[in-house]
């Protein structure tokens, strides 16, 4: 069995690749490290792990820590893991962090995030970049398997990406013409209480926020123009609904000459063929973000609006899976060559 | 006091207006008629109302229903109002109706919309159509007062309509660039019971659905282009989240030359200024439906993303109140030359 | 128009009991304190104010905070309102305090609640318990009306006295027996987030709390024994559930010899035959907490287990409109004299 | 691998049993058989099942539902199983019936049941209840393992035995002082549409249903009467609050002479010491629902109330895993001689 250790273990996505890792046959969780109740187990923590995973939460510098592991998670905030990554691969780990540490192949575009968002600009291991890699492994921009850390993508970008990839590889809609509409149940926004999120604020509660610019519109503008060749800017809006789990990302844009709905849904078939977490229906489909509650899996709804020749995608994840501890699960299987989908050949719980 | 028959008065419609006219000055529900409980009083139906109102729901060929009343009406589906309002006008009485029946100006522009939905496209009452009047009074087209008859419009339409009013009449967006992405609670479906609104289905689920086409879009468009003065059409996207009162539709546009935050949003202050029931916010804004919920107001956030020179409006209604009862109230108001906002002139409660 | 200060006006509480006044014909709020938001408008707090109450929030030292007002409403948790309610009766104000701090008329009552709940036990305004008054009028226990100082009840004893005190007050149940199993939505628990409140951690959740001891038991157990004359100890057992207003409590006793179905129904009409806001219904009734949502009502079932000759009522009431601010509003009535449902006449929306 | 045939696929209980056959690694779903959807994939009812499982529904007299199978599932209505096991059994199958069909050992014991509930009262197959046997394994009155035929048991009696039979078991309580206060999910109800779960109508709604009688509790007292050994009833309140899975269940007794909280506590470790699916954990406890959603375990918070001397169980499960499906599997490894928990081994996913 190969080790693991958790960074983060505390929140929704350290709890959500525990879980995961329970249910692996070939990994296991042997370390679990977090900043709050350092000392207990994490069964006190999440008591629906009781019996399955009891084992204690360390410091960061706890010496059981400091061992080596075959694989590290840093289910951590920004700028966490880019302190951290440089000495687990030292010590021969593989690393997956959760956060914008590693989204970027370069530290100029690492800058550009960082500044959009607010945070310090400079990237702390720059010399890690080139080997890392946008863990998305359905967009086939690059092959992840020999590389030894991912940088996890975002939940929103997931779905947006995921839904205009084939768009921006075959130039099916113009530039300029993108807009990315988005909704999420309240998980992704972690596990800390907040005024927002507080249970009775949110019940029978819609709203957009971020409208100035959200963390995840830079990894989904720098993706479709790696697709595209050229350069693709999205107007990306934010909203949360009172759901708990769960993103349905509307993404627009206009079709180019000589696109129809044959061809757009033809395109967007060829382009996932090999990619089986992706599922692609056509507009008459009853489905909804239920349909993938708790699986890997992010399923397209492909539609032309005839009348005004525009191309609608409906993208729908789990947004604690294939949005964070599902995709970080596949991603580690790409990293050690397993199949794709251990650990995650699963339909999910419905209702 | 003015008296007032509720055609349709078992479902989400007929209560709303029924719990509205209790707190009126000067109106009061004499006469309630429906399908189904016949025989029965309305607080059977509707227990929080007992004490309240314990009216018996009639037929509609009751002898208690062919008394002359002041106001009539019609939450009711499609094609009913149009074989029932001439009657009521015949005896004086003022007519609101809730469908689609009397939204449109001429048979033509009826069988438009009637064809698109699966109608018969044939307008019963004709020659009642020159004297109706789309009961949206902030868009400004027509002065609510003298008629006999109000079409009530459609909950999505009045938040698309709302968000892109200003923007059609002065020409702050391209024609053909409009996009009205919307979400909506379940009440807005109504009361029947229904595989997709079954509680368990709808917890946590969050889907689009008559992708095809849905009735509310051709009022959309055809007030726009009234107030542009040019064709507008609007890829327009309807999803229903997991709540149960509020409509948040984000409108999307692309900026003609010349405009910027500033322009817009002085543009929508100017024509709102007279219409109390519109509050405008910018981009900073705090809000959601919850903050509409309960009341009639239209609450808009008006957006312009800079980096793609995108009008981005984020409208939020009680769909119920604005949206359905309580625009109804407010065009009775008018009709009868009270104060717009008498028994409507209160925040809502929260949370 | 009499004028309203209302401390606390951040809260839950503070926003309920302003809704109520903007709505009430004789009495207008026009001092607000807080401790937080200070020298921001309320309707920024709470936008749906926006336009009907935009009023400045004040420090309690602040000079707008010492006027003269008819009535203080304390919606501040325990041991505030016994600091200053002495300095607003000195004022000849009426006094509503939300907290337990009045709510017991010995300092012995109160150190016995204040010592089960872990708070200091000395009362700091012993001076005032005589001229306090318990503000559940309901129970007939006392007269509210020339007093200047009312204490509002707790929300679960709100339910649970409604509940049982036709029972206790005329021996329909065997002392010892009694039981309440109560559930509560979230909003009882005030606005300030917290863990267990969290939208993700609530959703799908229902968990019992406080066994150890709820806060409300002692004015249950101390008011049905003054009912009853003879002691009356209760089990008592506090539930959360995923909703947001709404309390429904399930009480339970043993029926005591020759007590019935027909006995128990009679006498809970009798005791209640003269207040309104208690609606009766029987087992066959098809409510629940929804039908009194906004409304100042408890809506009790009342029902025999004849298998097992046990009594069982089900109480329904708006955790923040019974359950406080509406019960505020009604004691204030009752302080003034006023009709006793003045702005407080109306059913809720439903749905 | 073992084949297994499920009759009623198309419901929560069908779909719940073919989730989790589907990770079960020595028998397979061979057959689905449903009234409705026959003759299409039973992943267009269910979508999340699209690529797992294709299967056709047939008609339960289509010659594909006529094979022989090693276990069949009956996930019906009450009076379809009895119908149809006989037939199964003579082909070898194991048959286990969500209904109560065969929860009960004798005919007359089911026509006590079938008569409180208003079913015809007699057995179609009372020649099959001798070797049938009542699925809660926990209890210890049977051992599963030989017999052909289980009764699967009612989610709300499994809560409440659970949470009762070693109280019944060791005589911690007085006959006669039980009381279960149980609240639901609404996915307990099944999947059909209903007004009473229609969404709008269900959010923010707590209600009691069935004041009258509830089918479960019969089984509850049988059982609770073997395991002590005199009758035993039990006053029953079933809730329904605005959740989609899960079951919190609080039961209540008064205490025999000589029991503590200690005693109690070491009997109910004592009676689930051999059983891993039940979980135990004192008063201080901080879990709910969720802490079992998606898993087959029962988490008991075991308590007593010293004021009152009165014992509190707060008995937590999924009420479509150890409520339904969840045991249906456990039932079947039993039968096969499979360890309990194949299949069930994982804690769920939170939140």
């Amino acid at each position: 069995m190969k080790r693991a250790k958790i960074v983060g273990a505390g929140g929704y996505g350290g709890v959500g690749i525990v879980e995961l890792l329970l249910q692996h046959p070939e990994v296991e969780v042997t370390c679990l490290v977090a900043k709050d109740a350092v000392g207990i187990p994490i069964s006190n923590v999440y008591p629906h792990l009781a019996g399955y995973c009891d084992l204690m939460i360390h410091a960061s510098d706890a010496p059981e820590a400091q061992e080596e592991f075959d694989v590290v998670f840093f289910a951590t905030p920004d700028r966490v893991g880019m302190h951290l990554a440089g000495g687990e691969i030292d010590k021969d780990a593989r690393v997956i962090d959760y956060s914008g540490d590693f989204r970027f192949s370069t530290a100029k575009d690492y800058a550009d995030y960082a500044g959009r968002i607010g945070l310090e600009t400079e990237h702390l291991a720059a010399e890690l970049l080139p080997q890392s890699v946008y863990g998305l492994p359905e967009l086939g921009l690059v092959e992840i398997g020999p590389q030894a850390l991912v940088g996890n993508p975002g939940c929103f970008a997931v779905s947006c990406l995921l839904g205009l990839a084939p768009a921006a590889k075959h130039g099916l809609t113009e530039a300029g013409s993108l807009i990315c509409d988005c909704k999420t149940g309240v998980s992704g926004a972690g596990k800390n209480p907040n005024p927002a999120f507080h249970f009775p604020a949110r019940h029978d509660q819609m709203n957009a926020y971020r409208l100035t610019g959200h963390q995840h519109v830079c990894e989904i503008e720098q993706n479709l123009s790696k697709l595209s060749g050229q350069e693709q800017r999205v107007t990306f809006t934010a909203q949360v609904v009172p759901a708990s789990r769960g993103i349905l990302s509307c993404c627009y844009g206009s079709l180019t000459p000589g696109q129809s709905r044959q061809t757009v849904m033809d395109a967007y078939q060829a382009f996932y063929a090999d990619h089986s977490f992706v599922r692609i229906f056509d507009h008459m489909a009853d489905i909804g973000t239920a349909q993938v509650r708790g699986s890997n899996h992010c399923n397209l709804i492909v539609d032309v609006d005839e009348r005004t020749n525009r191309l609608r995608v409906l993208a729908h994840i789990d947004n604690l899976m294939k949005g964070q501890a599902g995709s970080a699960l596949q991603n580690m299987n790409l990293l050690f060559g397993f199949p794709e989908n251990t650990g995650l050949d699963r339909p999910g719980q419905y209702p």
